[in-house]
C-alpha cells in the first residue's frame, strides 16, 4: 500500500500490529477515527496509555486490579481454602459469571508453551507453590484449557505440590449442556463416560 | 461483562467504539497490549493522536496529505484536464495501484446518504463545481460505488455542471477479468453487453 500521508501510514502500521487486524482493516479504522469528533481519538489513546502505565495486579491472585488486593481476594465471604488456577482474567470473568464458585483464584498469566517462548518462570507458578506451602489452601482446582500446553502446565504445577497435604482437581470435561451426543468428539464423549457422576447429583441443580 | 479493573473497563469500552469490534475482541486486544512492551502502546496512542490532530487535506483534490498540495496534484506530469471523482483515499490508492491513470483526483469525502445524515454540504461538491467552472478541466470521470447512494451523488453533481462545456463519464461496469459469465449477476452482465467495446481495444492491452 502506498500512502499519500506519512501520518496516516504510521497510524495504519501501528493499528495493524494488533493481533487479527490487517492493513486494510487498520486503514478502515484510521479513516473512521478521522470522521469522528477528535474527542473519540483522544479518549481511546488516553485510555490505552493509562491502562498500560497504571495497570496493577492483585498481590495475592495476580489478577488485573486497580487496588493492591483485588475485590475477590479481599472479600471475607469467599472461601480462601479453595483456589481455582486459571490462565488469565477472561477465565476469572467467565467463572464469576456462573455464580457457582465461592473460592479464590490464582491467575497464572498464560500457560507453559515452549513454542511461544513461555516458560514456568514467565508465569506466577512460584507464587502459587509458595502460597500452597502456607497450609491455608486445602484444594487446588485446575481450570486451564484442555490443550497440550494446558495439560503440561497442570502437570508441572502438580509435580511441585505433590508432596504437600493438598487436594487437587480439574474441572469436569464432558458434553456441553444442550449439546447432542452424536456431534460430540470421541475424546470428550469418552471422558464424560469415564467421569460419570451419580444421577442424584444432576437432580440437585 | 464485569471487570475487576476500571482502567481495563475503560480501555475495552473505548476500543469497542471502533466499527466491527465488539467487547470480546476489545478485551483480547487490551490484554494483548498489556503483554507487549510499553513502547507498543505508546507508539499506537501517539500515532492516533498525531493523525487526528495534524491531519491535513490537499487544497486542490481534498485527499489526505501531509502538505498543502498533495504529490499527485503537484506533479506536473499529471494531466490536469482529467479529473476522477472518488469517495475517499482508499479509492485513490486503488486506482493509483493500477498504474493506468495519469489525471488528477477529486475526493468527495463520502457520498450523499440521507440515511446516514450525509448531505451535499458535508462533501466537497461545491469545490468540485467551482473548479469545473474555471475551464481547465475537460473531463470528469465518476468513479463512485455503484450503489443507490453513489448514483445519487453522481446525478447531483451532474445536474450542477450539466450546462458547462465538460465531458462526463463513469468507469466501465462489467464482468471482472478472469470471472466466469455464469456466475455474474444479471445487472452487471446486462451492462457489460450494452457497453461492449470494439474487439480491437482488448488486443491493445
Amino acid at each position: 500500500m502506498e500512502f499519500s500521508s506519512k501520518l496516516l501510514e504510521n497510524a495504519v502500521y501501528e493499528i495493524s500490529q494488533l493481533p487479527g487486524i490487517g492493513k486494510r482493516t487498520a486503514l478502515r479504522l484510521a479513516l473512521h477515527l478521522l470522521k469522528q469528533p477528535k474527542d473519540q481519538t483522544t479518549a481511546l489513546s488516553t485510555s490505552l496509555l493509562k491502562l498500560r502505565e497504571e495497570i496493577k495486579f492483585c498481590s495475592n491472585c495476580h489478577n488485573i486490579s486497580d487496588v493492591a488486593l483485588c475485590e475477590i481476594c479481599a472479600n471475607p465471604k469467599r472461601d480462601e481454602s479453595l483456589v481455582c488456577v486459571v490462565e488469565d482474567i477472561r477465565d476469572v470473568m467467565a467463572i464469576e459469571n456462573t455464580g457457582q464458585y465461592r473460592g479464590l483464584y490464582h491467575v497464572l498469566g498464560g500457560r507453559i508453551s515452549p513454542m511461544e517462548g513461555v516458560g514456568p518462570q514467565n508465569l506466577t507458578i512460584n507464587s502459587l507453590v509458595n502460597k500452597s506451602k502456607e497450609g491455608i489452601i486445602k484444594e487446588l482446582i485446575f481450570a486451564l484449557s484442555s490443550t497440550m500446553e494446558g495439560d503440561t502446565t497442570n502437570f508441572y504445577i502438580y509435580k511441585q505440590i505433590e508432596s504437600l497435604d493438598l487436594k487437587t482437581s480439574t474441572i469436569a470435561r464432558g458434553i456441553a449442556v444442550g449439546d447432542e451426543l452424536e456431534y460430540a468428539d470421541e475424546v470428550t464423549l469418552g471422558r464424560s463416560i469415564l467421569n460419570r457422576v451419580p444421577f442424584e447429583n444432576s437432580l440437585k441443580l
